[in-house]
């Protein structure tokens, strides 16, 4: 049913008297360790998802916390509206906090507080990726059913646990309750802005290739003086495979990686450029000044519409306090690939599998182990959902909404088009600056408050 | 005073009555955790420091601990007897035990068994380096005290308590202790033997030098998804650098390396040829069918004669249970290099880290630590010491004794000749697979019994 402006406005007020609830609600939540690729923290994803469930059972969804052989999935749904139905994603789990040291506060004891340009922003882990940006749409339900008793069109929320930690139980669920599922579109909020004052929805996204490598040379760890020269390094012949990886030009050199990635067509290269996109400022952000990478590629060509290849983790031998002159047995990395087009995932690993296993000495092995994977996302930019969402985002913030393309992966919105056959519309609030994934990760309070208000303007937007 | 073949057989057949207190004293020695790296483990050191002073003075030696700004030293003595002087030295400290579940057995729960080969051993950390050589003599001055009332000739000894940690205090003491250190020959017990039946004395010895390199690139960790590309990858920077190192035939390509190394005599390469070195035994014992290193030289000439860099420890991002795909702000390496003939440590310092500093990115830095260095070592191998030794070792094992090099690093050979112009005669009884800094580190039993008689025999060969 459409929602007339007296309505909305009266949603959009309750929203502005509640915040200070809604923030306490979000810091409770952000309390939670929810860490969801360390077994340790199983108990507290389930806590997390516990309380997921008990929030939307408060403001009057039906909810259901459904185990897996991982974290449990919360379903939220309230459907008593006609019209077109949504289908919400958001994930409760985060990302480890090591480094400890580099953190200013506890990362699980939520602060609000002024950031050194003077907006206020809410510091803990989870408080952009992505609790903070999951409950603004539930604080958006929230004041709907508050201020008009219910919802203004059909809303399914699945709230993930394993969005951090290869996802692999949310395939299959989505396959399991297709019609508990069906909607006329999805929503995901896991993205950026692209800045402060301007909103986005992102519509070209890129997949994933989570590959660990374990290379073992010797039967045990040797003494560097007693075989050192003779023996085989693990760490050494890591280290020569990994920089094989790319060549001098910062290109990727697995056999065929660039076999399906398309030129970037000019229009698009064109509207990008109008975007103003600072490669000085972007990499400045990082404290970096020289762009890596592909070096005949603009940054932001290389970020949204090209492939990449990043070691995520290294390790091998000892890597304790002192000094250990082991020729260590094993050594091993974290690597993974941001995939964009029509790359094909398998495709892409099984390369990689044989450009290692091409480079290991005769007497060395390489064991591998697969930490999931996605293709890359494209939506088409000229649905009606889509242009009712980018109307309601231009009416609450000081820019009109702009479509962009992102260099992370959601891999959920690919699940959703092969299984459900929705396309996804991908709106967040988030900041490039938003140290997600990193010490010391914040949120814009601005982007929870009006990320709730913009919620309930697309939601009122879609029952026209 | 010269001993009597009556009274050596005497003290031998002490040796052989008092076999098993002996070993009860040595498996109290090795539950003692004293990993000298480790900064947990001071208290475990300063004990196992104390342990050794009470058993120097249960036998009768004046016996002192010295405490330096990290381990304790010991200093025992018994100057009674005429004739020469000896300063023998062994160390306490052992090293980490990590990976732990690759351990059988508690490593710090030393216990005797058979071995597959039917040989019976002693397991546990520090059985074989250094605890068990250097009870070998302790056990025979007991021996020889308890059995004679005295010792043969002046006896000193220095035990040390941060050999596998850089042994920085080391020097002074030795600069601050000259005369009370004076001795005529000095004997290190912490080589291996040629094989089972066959003593060695060592006459050359590798030097080393010990950096940690940590490459700095963005100012904090980033995400893959939003920096992918575009960002340099400390992980990426360290392997580029680490990769570097070797050529493709296998020589380090650090500038100036191999300028100070010698080719090897063709007398010397003779002799090692008539020892019967069996390359594929030697890698196998490993693991290993394949010899890394430099590819035109022979196994045996690599560890004894050829310099070497090894990566013992290599670490960056995140390397926890499952996945995260962070881009790391930093990598850090352990970086050994194994110095021969007139190789200078610091020459070699400086020009790795030249090496490294001109393949950084301009916007990265390298941070670098300084984690010991010692020249290489050569014995004149005609003294007369060195003969009565020989003749010593022969008369107690099957195989006459032999005159051998070694790939590890023995600092304190170099101190005793730079500061007290003393030569050592490095004599010691482990075999090249007691796996020391592994796994599983064993010592055999009868290098332990017959170490202890040899110990006997050289006392008493050297007061002729």
């Amino acid at each position: 049913m459409p929602v007339s402006s007296t309505t909305t406005d009266a949603v959009l007020a309750r929203v502005d008297a509640g915040l200070d609830d809604s923030l306490e609600r979000l810091m409770e939540l952000m309390r939670i360790r929810s860490i969801s690729t360390d077994p340790e923290y199983a108990g507290e994803c389930q806590a997390a998802a516990s309380w997921l469930r008990g929030a939307l059972d408060e403001i009057g969804f039906a909810a259901d916390l459904h185990q897996t052989e991982g974290h449990p999935l919360v379903l939220g749904r309230d459907h008593s509206a006609d019209g077109p139905r949504v289908l919400f994603y958001g994930h409760y789990d985060v990302q480890p906090v090591d480094p400890l040291e580099l953190w200013d506060t506890d990362p699980f004891s939520p602060e609000i507080r002024e950031a050194e340009d003077g907006t206020r922003i809410i510091v803990g882990r989870g408080s952009s990726d992505d609790k903070g940006q999951l409950m603004t749409f539930i604080e958006a339900c929230r004041a709907f059913k508050a201020e008009t008793g219910s919802m203004p069109i059909g809303v399914t929320l699945l709230l993930e646990g394993e969005e951090e930690s290869g996802g692999k139980n949310l395939p299959p669920f989505i396959s399991a309750y297709k019609q508990a599922l069906k909607a006329d579109i999805a929503l995901v909020c896991d993205t950026d802005m692209w800045n402060r004052d301007t909103p986005s929805i992102t519509t070209m996204l890129r997949g994933l290739v989570g590959e660990e490598i374990v290379i073992t040379c010797a039967n045990k760890d040797l003494h560097s003086g007693m075989f050192g020269n003779a023996a085989r390094n693990a760490n050494q012949v890591l280290a020569d495979i990994i920089a094989s990886l790319r060549d001098e030009n910062g290109r990727v050199t697995v056999d065929g990686f660039y076999d399906d990635v398309a030129e970037l067509p000019d229009t698009v290269r064109e509207q990008w450029q109008t975007l103003g996109f600072d490669e000085q400022a972007f990499l400045g952000s990082a404290g970096l000044s020289i762009p890596a990478g592909e070096n005949d590629r603009s940054v932001l060509e290389q970020l949204w519409s090209r492939p990449t290849c990043e070691i995520n983790g290294l390790s091998g031998g000892y890597t304790g306090a002192g000094f250990k002159t082991v020729i260590p047995a094993k050594a091993s990395a974290k690597i993974s690939f941001r995939l964009v087009a029509d790359m094909d995932p398998q495709k892409v690993r099984d390369a990689f599998r044989r450009h290692v296993r091409a480079r290991l000495p005769d007497d060395c092995s390489a064991e591998f182990h697969d930490h999931g994977a996605a293709p890359a996302l494209n939506v088409p930019a000229d649905g009606p959902m889509l242009q009712k969402a980018l109307g309601a985002l231009s009416a609450e913030w000081p820019n009109d909404a702009v479509i962009t393309g992102s260099g992370g992966s959601i891999p959920v919105g690919g699940e959703f088009k092969r299984t459900l056959g929705l396309d996804t519309l991908f709106i967040g609030f988030a900041q490039n600056d938003d140290r997600i994934h990193s010490p010391n990760e914040k949120y814009d309070l601005q982007s929870f408050h009006k990320g709730i208000r913009s919620w309930v303007r697309i939601l009122a937007a879609l029952a026209d």
